[in-house]
């Protein structure tokens, strides 16, 4: 089940925005030049009651903002990206940072991972407590490592876990934060909920055999409530990309469980245009980490994305490659989500030397019941939020909703 | 550079092992019957110095052997391949299990991951201290894995790091050791003599700034002598392929560090099969792990391995998509290597229905000075051990080299 819509919001952008699609020729490797850039966020997939739906939708408004702060002051999409992820993370609503889902041991880990699609480097945390904003510590990964070697030629990590990467972190002036200042009530309360639920459900399955206990509470929920991973991909003005997510992880994992946050190719992907790619990409997931992390969903999307048309090759990468994979041929519901977008140049800039101005296109799609985004370009007053929901009667994890847009980013050379 | 030369080796295997390639016709999504099946392992792609070449040819020749011993038993590849995981994490000579690397604080931290092609199952750890066989928690994962859901619908984990790993497999009976056993007196020396070595060339940088510090450290090596990461690829019986790798990860690596051995798509590969694969393939890689992580040499090579000349389409992949890779653009060394299977059924065995029988192509290629590798069939008595060097003259992370044979795998159906 597919639903392309307009985005119902009470809130339009100011300028350039369209919600209908044209086609734009990309110039194989050509940088396109964006006019102060985009930004497209998410607060998760996952399921948005109504009654929290002004929530979800003010922090995607906050980050969307944050970030095009940092493109108008000239900042690179890395920096744009890593200031909405900054955002999102301190929402307690959100679950990643402040108000992570708790785990087993009622301890928050987190995970993130950041990409920038111009140096092609990458930064990721896995399973990392006491520290705010874990996205800090990717992108600050991602800046050393490309800096070049450490001392005595030694090659510096892309990727840290656990207590290392806590102390790294520290090290490299990230200040700590203590778990039980990052629990909300809301976490704790939730965790006290799930606790009972597996109690309850491991009384009932006692003395059934292992196998017909765990086919049976497969068919329990698993809280896709609980899957809010937050994410953002954001062109810069200069025509970069760059994608990054952050996650507190499932509900109840076992610590030191990792998810497709802080795995490369699966949270988040970007790449510049280049010579072997038409369009810069940015692509950040959301959902059932090992679903995510099995069909390495973020960079089959990116790749998707050289495709002509762009919202047809998400829609198949979602069936084929996310659905309906072989990857997860036994799994009955398939939960996850995506933001993505690509740029190109204008038809109007390749027209005109004096006209600098790129064509983003914008798709988030989701197996889950709902997916809270927001999106914003640098030529607007306001972001504008939606929240995009499977059409009713569609069953979550098996059908899959579509939706999207266009901005054309246009600006005058001096 | 490419060398393709025959194995000069002074153990032939008793039947069926050829040096020359054949072509055989792959039939779209037919698996084919092996015959008692094949393992290739590695004690690394590094430098193996004459003098311990006959140590890492008897640990792949043990190994070998532990894996072909399952496949007599009747076993699937991905309990066979875990077997030679296991003899190779024992060896102390080799960077996996005892004897790993010490990192920054002078404990040791391993990474280990494994993949069966026929679920297409996945199972990691990274960063897990005090158990000798990091490659049996990855096993454990992924067959825990496979079983479904646990209590109350939730998601069994695919990759655990630090502590919680080791909870993880403790409390699913693989016995811890303590992290004092697992070093060994050539990993603390070497540690001794790697702490030495950065607070030397710390103390020449002091003063310096940083960038130029960055760069005139990166002209040092990296102890390419370190990278012994080891793996193995099989294929049973029934023509499923297994891939597992195992590594103590970089010396002197921060605590925390998770490298390639633990990354989906990055350390190892395998997939039967089927309707979209006309082969089933197996792949592990070995090498500097941040180089493997953002190339995904694993997953590319497995996907490369579906060109119909498979010696070529390595060839194309290591220069392409590793030595020559966009991700590794301002590297000035690309330091890795692969091992490789690829089978399909033979044409004999196609031609007659009392013929079961399969063609493995197996390759092995690497960028560092040399590679020690072994391989054997199930009708073969003993395996035949080799150690790959670069060919005189070449550069070390700039050239490659790359060998490999055919086996032919019959048997009469009973």
């Amino acid at each position: 089940m597919e639903s392309l819509t307009n985005c119902d919001e009470e809130e339009q952008p100011s300028s350039g925005m369209t919600n209908s699609w044209s086609k734009q020729e990309a110039f194989r490797g050509q940088m396109p030049k964006c006019a102060g850039g985009f930004v497209l966020v998410h607060a998760g997939a996952g399921y948005h009651s109504e009654s929290k739906a002004k929530e979800y939708k003010h922090v995607c408004k906050r980050a969307c903002q944050r970030a095009v702060d940092q493109l108008r002051a000239g900042a690179l999409a890395v920096e744009a990206v890593t200031a909405a992820l900054v955002e999102l993370e301190d929402s307690p609503f959100t679950n990643a940072g402040m108000g992570s889902n708790l785990n087993l041991s009622g301890e928050i880990e987190c995970d993130a991972s950041i990409m920038d699609g111009k140096s092609l480097h990458f930064g990721a945390v896995g399973a990392i407590s006491g520290i705010k904003n874990p996205a800090l510590v990717a992108n600050c990964l991602l800046a050393e490592a490309q800096k070049g070697k450490l001392s005595a030629g030694r090659i510096p990590p892309c990727f840290l876990v656990g207590r290392g990467a806590r102390d790294w972190a520290v090290s490299h002036g990230i200040p700590s934060c203590p778990s039980e200042k990052m629990a909300t009530k809301f976490s704790l309360s939730a965790y006290k909920r799930n606790k009972r639920k597996m109690e309850l459900a491991e009384k009932m399955d006692a003395g059934q055999n292992q196998t017909k206990k765990r086919r049976q509470s497969s068919e329990n929920e698993n809280g896709s409530g609980c899957l809010d991973t937050v994410g953002a991909v954001v062109v810069d003005s200069e025509g970069n990309v760059a994608a990054a997510v952050s996650s507190g992880g499932l509900a109840m994992k076992h610590p030191g469980r990792v998810g497709q946050a802080a795995h490369y190719g699966c949270g988040c992907w970007a790449e510049n245009a280049c010579n072997m790619n038409s369009y810069s990409t940015a692509v950040s997931t959301s959902g059932c980490g090992e679903h995510l992390v099995r069909t390495m969903l973020a960079r089959e999307c990116s790749a998707a994305m050289q495709s002509e048309d762009a919202h047809q090759a998400l829609l198949e990468a979602m069936q084929n490659k996310f659905i309906s994979s072989p990857f997860l041929a036994t799994e009955d519901r398939v939960l996850g989500g995506v933001i993505v977008l690509r740029c190109c140049r204008c038809v109007e800039a390749q027209a005109s030397p004096d006209i600098q101005g790129a064509m983003v296109e914008f798709l988030w799609s989701h197996t889950t019941e709902s997916m809270c985004v927001g999106y914003m370009s640098a030529q607007d007053s306001k972001a504008k939020t939606h929240i995009s929901r499977l059409p009713p009667g569609t069953v979550p994890g098996q059908s899959l909703a579509i939706e999207g847009g266009v901005c054309r980013l246009m600006g005058v050379v001096d």
